[in-house]
């Protein structure tokens, strides 16, 4: 089985997840211009989950144009990746709308939490399918240098520390925990920018 | 007709219908971390509908890449299938809801009762689009075993007959009704692992 | 240009309307059992819709797979025909609400109207698109019989007729115009079945 | 990395965006009829919205079916014009509630600002992913006319000078800058036909 639908699924999913992201952006009751300004947690949360998917996504694509043959266990582990992109909208929106009444008594300790918490799923998600594709005999294309793809691994999961340690804070210092996830996603988007780690085809 | 552009739409109504599910998770009001707690039974909607769309998903895959011709007829019947498909995330939502009011009246007879009736539909759907893909002939691959798949079919059958079985207690045990429909989402994914049914291409 | 990316976008956006009708389908509030009953129209339109919007996908697939190049004024008449499909959810949720509301004053008189037009705007966008194809020298596959698609095109407008008897009847008939646009989808999915039109590849 | 998988994904993105406007329009409150014909806004902000995204679909198909190779800048670049097609559903949804409760005291001056700062934002990620293209060496297909790609891109930007004016009037005249965002959306659509810009395959 090669990985033609598999991928086409898993965009699918990718954009479909990436794209509700906008239906947590609800129009303000009362006065508008002033409930718009109000809800910028809303924008940067929205930013910063759309950054997060979209990355993943990268390397989701980075990782499978190289897999040869997708067997059932790999689908599975790539389901359970799935599950974890598909439920970010829903922390996003809590954090969006519990920062915005931070002032007066929001629940930042429990929406940074909740937020770190999928963000690890997520790269647990991704890191169990990364390993599968790597150990698995056969799963990836023979020519690549599987020393190289370790240490690409290694360089990617530094960053996953990142998350433990923001979820650890989050309920003593919600907003640096929140601060960290908003930086790790531009880490990721920046920061590994040179890290191809396959050879080209 | 080839079945390309047919796996692809589906594939998008799969991908959209599993990513709709996170709208089922809605922000609680009041108390944030006592809420959030509270609505578990809707977590472990999500998991376990995540997991019966996605297996569906495998098996619509594992069929369709050995179907060679796609009649208008089949078309039709993955229609009906897809139909089933795309609802699951309303009696999901039930589900959630529910389950989660129990201890004050929520009502699960009923929505065990829908969950169940729509797996079925789910499953019907799926077997009507096996036997015409089975029996047609041209539609599939004329190197395959087709004994092997009728029995092949036969073990997927197993499950459903799980299904009826759930949705006959539902009016009586509603809540081993549930559990009998998570345990066999697990079924699913993972003992028929070894089923691939079809030789390689 | 070749139509491959035109029919990737546009099964992308029937995939994503077809599957957006579940939203339709709203929890009931107070007694489930008796509200689940209530909203059997919402079933109904959720099934009449489907069928409308999943056989106006077979029909673009029909004809899409003969189209050889794609110009931008054809990107633009699809456009405008998704532009019609993509709105199909709205008039369905009409329908579903206020027929359930019928006995103590829904109006079924205006949602009959609204869905009508929905459906002449789908069929005069289908339309449209189509005779584009056939007309414009270079679109459409050199070797089909253009005589046949012309009549495979009348057989198609008998249908299309239907709707606009439907939507005349909506002011005074509104139960047979809804009973009318049920048929249709029905009339559209199993007697247009021997209406292949195009030869074999 | 070639460019088949970032334009599957980037279809669905604009595909479910796209999809999504049918959720601005809300079953009225009360009285369906005169409901109904009160949000004629929200049919025109939809109807313009459509196109605008549409457009920019057609523009992206056009770009990319010239890019031969995809590096990790160019995926960055594309993610963020994603951003803002994504967004587009929000003040979509802004303009067409405040424009219905113009008469008593909808600000329009809020959400004509705002869906003009939208615009501009998307037409910049646009304008970013083109340059990037065209002056990144090995991106774009060797054999293309980069002058003439320029020029193209001058004649793009005109239009993008529109929604500039748009947005620097909304807050004077916002039913003229409304009135220029659906005239610009029509201008891409017909006025811009004549322009492949890019030699034919």
């Amino acid at each position: 089985m090669n990985s033609g639908r598999t991928e086409g699924f898993s965009d699918g999913v990718f954009a479909v997840a990436i794209t509700l992201l906008v239906l947590n952006l609800h129009a303000p009751e009362g006065d508008l211009k002033a409930g718009l300004q109000h809800m910028w947690p809303a924008y940067l949360a929205y930013v910063v989950s759309f950054l997060n998917i979209g990355i993943m996504w990268l390397n989701h694509h980075a990782m499978f144009r190289h897999v040869v043959r997708v067997d059932r266990k790999l689908q599975l582990l790539n389901l359970v990746l799935l599950m974890a992109v598909v439920v970010v909208p829903f922390p996003t929106d809590l954090v969006g709308q519990q920062l915005a009444h931070n002032l007066h008594g929001g629940d930042t300790k429990t929406v940074a939490l909740v937020y770190g918490l999928v963000m690890i799923a997520m790269a647990l998600g991704f890191t169990s399918v990364w390993w599968y594709v790597v150990l698995r005999p056969g799963v990836l294309d023979e020519r690549l240098d599987k020393a190289q793809l370790r240490q690409a691994n290694l360089r990617f999961q530094v960053g996953g520390v990142g998350y433990l340690i923001g979820t650890a804070l989050a309920p003593w210092q919600p907003l640096a925990a929140l601060i960290l996830f908003g930086l790790l996603s531009l880490y990721y988007a920046f920061e590994h920018l040179p890290q191809p780690a396959v050879p080209a085809e």
